[in-house]
Formats: structure tokens, C-alpha cells, sequence
């Protein structure tokens, strides 16, 4: 079974492309193109959406998978339609495994051990949905993270583990001074260090990931010291505000051990500048693939001129 | 639409049993003859896993309604089984409200703002399963629970929020010593009890509730004086190793204010002493019936002998 570390940074030196793709459909956002072929398909409401999101996941696949390593799915908005919206989850997962891109799924699920033992089938095992990476939330401690190392060394798959999250009030606990002066996102960092270590591949990361928003670029300098060898998955670019400056404090001096991921500044460009007075919505997917161009130039060049 | 506290505390003294069942199927516990039928309705190997767990949940239930007031579904041994899973999930939620009786899922959700707007929709909204309430990981601060609490209060329902989870590692984090000397478990409980208040209904609880593991005595103490206005679902009695006499400190002084939790000791005692002996496996259910009596009974002595 080979090393997850090592076929993602393969993918990502193939592609030259340190970024992924966020496949988060809302039905508000999918062109009405889409939500008219997926109603003929489907009468039934749920059943419809999860049609439009299929209909709309592969067309942005089509678009962009010869140039971005890795998909990101974020299991939120498919579970949002209950049993029908897994299935279009489960769907979207079985093509990407045909064009043989990396998975991500972001669902940052925990639990006591026996149960996380539970998700991590779902998500990492053959038996389940089989994606190559899921991200993870320390908050119960190892043993509700150990399930899922377990399953990432068994299978050839990685865990990313929350450390510094992108969103505005992630300092309410994150960012809490302890006793020995350090924040808390400091010694889940320092967890995921000592976790990731013995399970480096060829390339020198481990399969314990860590996730750190591209919205905290001083936090990043700090984690990216502690966790040498874990890959950092930097959510929080484009829409969310964090530039490619601040996530490029992400990688290693070598310019690599990260990958950014942006969703709705991707997937819905088609409704945003510049893109929206260029493309028609039934272009939408082509205007996924000139922003994805975008962010990749974006990101190199922030790294080329650290 | 009527206060969440104040539904569960009203059926809690209706049953006079401050406990609740937990429905957390595992194919390998559930009886041979429940896996044969289901293999009849659907040769499909997770079609008939899941038919086997709502059968199986089917006849728990019928055998228990209307001794217990609140049924508890831990997602993850659903989700383990794909879309399928679910959709034993969704059967037996229905099956539950038919009976009348408040559900809760554990599924320890958390993202940011926007994303557990949709994990709020999936569980707490009319569009949605719509149980009564979720349980939430508190690690990403209040931008990521805030989604949650509005639609509780929106639609009658509740969260309860991680503070002290029942595991053997849970202090890994949860027990850190902060600056100012607290630890972190007692930060996250003053913040439930911030984010309960106007929130109130007649019987003076909030519907922003806490999770603190039986298994935690000391920690429960402190954590109920921390929040006294929030409801405590108490995991880990039973099989974790938690006691009634160490649940019974996460009440109030009037017996109130807390539900205890129990899965595997309940559901599957067909399978363990004392019950073992004499029930055969087509009676697991009257097993966990018993089994369940004999919980209640055990939690009002320790409340009685406080």
C-alpha cells in the first residue's frame, strides 16, 4: 500500500498545482440548466438536488481534473438532503475515483474510540467510501484519533487534524494561553508532530495532516515550525479572505508539505468578478477552470517570491 | 413552538426516568434471526444491513417506549453503511416520532459559519431529519456553534455541546490548565453556560445543553455548578465504566437537569450477564427492556441517596 504522503505531493509535483478544488454544491448557486435536467431525471425533491449536484460535480471534474491533484468534498452540504444527498456524495466519489484524483472528505468527524473506529470505516476503509483523506477534530484526544491513524496506515490513506481553524472566532479555544504559555492550537500542533512521526514516506511527510486557515498567516509561521512533517491543508482562500501570501507561510522553505483549498470561489466563479461578465451560466464549469488557473498562478508566484 | 428544555424535562418526569436508550446498531450484535429476514427483503449485502438495524431498532423500541423518554442515535455506526446506513437512520427516526419520543443524534458536528448552517439544516430543521436535538464539538468557538443554537431556538430544539467527553484521553486537551488556571473543560462550560442563558424556558433550563462523560465524578461536580442552567447528557454509564453514583452528580440538587446515557449495556444485554442466561436471542428485545428498568432504577436510587 503506498504511502498517502507520498502520492499526494506526486500528484501535486505532477500538476505543479499545490492546490484543490472544494466540490460544495448549493443548490441556489447550480444554474438552472442543471436543476431543470435533474428535475426530468427526478420528480422527487431531494432526489432532484442530489441529481443537480451530481450533474454539476462531474461537469467541474470534466473542467479542471488534468489540471488540480486533489478534490475536496464537504460532507456538510450533501448530508444537508439526508440519505439521497450521500448518495449524489457517493457519486460524485465514484467518478473522481475513475479520473484517479485524490479525495478529499471534509467531514472533521470525533468520537470515543469504538465509535470513531465506526466513522474511520466509512470514510477510509474499502468497506466504506474509500476516499484517500479525511479531516479530523482533536478535541476527545488520541484515542479518539487513533481509530483513524490506524485505518490511514493499514489502507494508504491520511487524516488531517484541525490545529488552527480559518473561521473568526476560532481563537475562543484555539487560541487560549496555557498554563506553560503555549496556545492550544500550539500543543495540537505539537500532538500531530509527535503523531505523524514513524509514519513518513519516501518524500519525508507522515500520513497525520493538519489543517491550518490561510486567514492566520502568524499562526501559520508558528505550526508550520511544529509540524515539519505533516501536510498542512490550508482552507480559507478566495472567498473566505486569506490570500497566497498568507497561505504560502504554509509550505516548507522547499515549497512544498501543503495544499490550499478553495470551493466557492472555484465552483461559483461563474457568479463572481471577474468572471461573471465573460462566461454564461452554462459555461459555469469553464469558469471554474480559468479561476482554478488563477489561484494555481496565484499560489506559485506567491511562493516563487518568498 | 415549545421550549426544547422544557419538552424533555416534562417527559423525563412524565416516565419518572431521567435516561435515555441509545440506538447504536452493530450487525456482529444483532440476532441471526433478524439477519435472515433481512436478507429476504433485500439480498444487496448494506440494503440488508440496514434493514436488519431498523427491524433490529423496530422491536427495541416497541419493547421500551414507554419506559424511557428520549432515544439517542450515534450517526457514525449509520454512516459506516453509506447512504444506505442513512437511510436506516431516517426509517428509525420516523419510527420514533410516530411513538412520540424525543430524539437525539450524537454526531458531534462542527465547522465554520457557513458550513454548519448546513450541518443545522441536515439535523434541526423541518427539511431535514428534524430530531429534536444534535450534539456539537465546540473546538472551532462560537461562529461555528451560533448556526446551531438560532435554529434550536428557531425550530424547539436543542444542542448539547462537548465539554467533557467520557474517554480515557479526553483530558489530552480537555484537561490543559490555562493561563488563568482553569482548565480548558471548565473555558468550554462557562461558555455553554454564556450560550444557554435567554435561551430559557419555563422550567428554568436552556436549550444550549452540555455532554459530560459518567465516567468524569470530579469534573461533573464542578461542571454542573459552572452551568446550572444547562441540561447534561451524561455518556459512559455502563459499558464505559461509569456508575449511577457518579452520573448522579451531574444533576441538580432537585434531581434534575440531566439524561443518562446508555447504547451497548441496554440494547445488546441479551448478550451479557445477567441477562444472558435467561433471555434467548428472538427475546433481545424484552433483554434490553429489562435491562433498562434495571438503569432506571439504579440512577433514582443514586439521586434518592445523595
Amino acid at each position: 500500500m503506498k504511502n498517502f504522503a507520498d502520492r499526494l505531493l506526486k500528484e501535486i509535483t505532477k500538476m505543479e498545482n499545490p492546490s484543490c478544488i472544494g466540490l460544495d454544491p448549493r443548490i441556489e448557486d447550480i444554474p438552472d440548466f442543471i436543476k431543470k435536467q435533474s428535475q426530468k431525471k427526478d420528480s422527487k425533491t431531494k432526489n432532484a438536488i442530489a441529481w443537480s449536484f451530481f450533474i454539476f460535480n462531474k461537469m467541474i471534474i470534466d473542467a479542471t481534473f488534468d489540471i488540480v491533484p486533489a478534490y475536496k468534498l464537504q460532507i456538510a452540504f450533501y448530508e444537508k438532503y439526508g440519505s439521497e444527498g450521500i448518495k449524489a456524495l457517493e457519486k460524485t466519489i465514484n467518478y473522481l475515483k475513475k479520473k484517479s484524483k485524490i479525495i478529499f472528505v471534509d467531514a472533521k468527524r470525533n468520537d470515543i474510540g469504538p465509535t470513531a473506529e465506526a466513522y474511520s470505516t466509512a470514510f477510509l476503509s474499502p468497506a466504506g467510501f474509500d476516499v484517500d483523506a479525511l479531516t479530523v477534530n482533536p478535541y476527545l484526544g488520541i484515542d479518539g484519533v487513533k481509530p483513524f491513524i490506524d485505518d490511514a496506515i493499514k489502507y494508504g490513506k491520511g487524516i488531517f487534524v484541525l490545529v488552527k481553524t480559518s473561521n473568526p472566532s476560532s481563537g475562543d479555544f484555539q487560541d487560549r494561553i496555557l498554563e506553560n504559555k503555549e496556545r492550544l492550537y500550539e500543543a495540537v500542533g505539537k500532538m500531530v508532530q509527535k503523531w505523524t512521526k514513524r509514519t513518513e514516506g519516501k518524500r519525508g511527510y507522515g500520513v497525520v495532516g493538519a489543517v491550518v486557515g490561510a486567514t492566520y498567516p502568524q499562526q501559520a509561521k508558528v505550526l508550520r515550525k511544529i509540524m515539519p512533517k505533516s501536510i498542512i491543508l490550508v482552507p480559507g482562500y478566495g472567498a473566505q479572505g486569506g490570500g497566497a501570501i498568507g497561505a504560502a507561510l504554509n509550505f516548507n522553505n522547499d515549497g512544498r508539505g501543503a495544499i490550499v483549498h478553495s470551493a466557492r470561489g472555484i465552483i461559483f466563479a461563474w457568479k463572481q468578478k471577474p468572471y461573471k461578465d465573460n462566461f454564461k451560466p452554462k459555461d459555469f464549469h469553464l469558469a471554474a477552470r480559468e479561476a482554478a488557473l488563477a489561484m494555481k498562478k496565484d499560489l506559485l508566484e506567491a511562493l516563487r517570491s518568498r
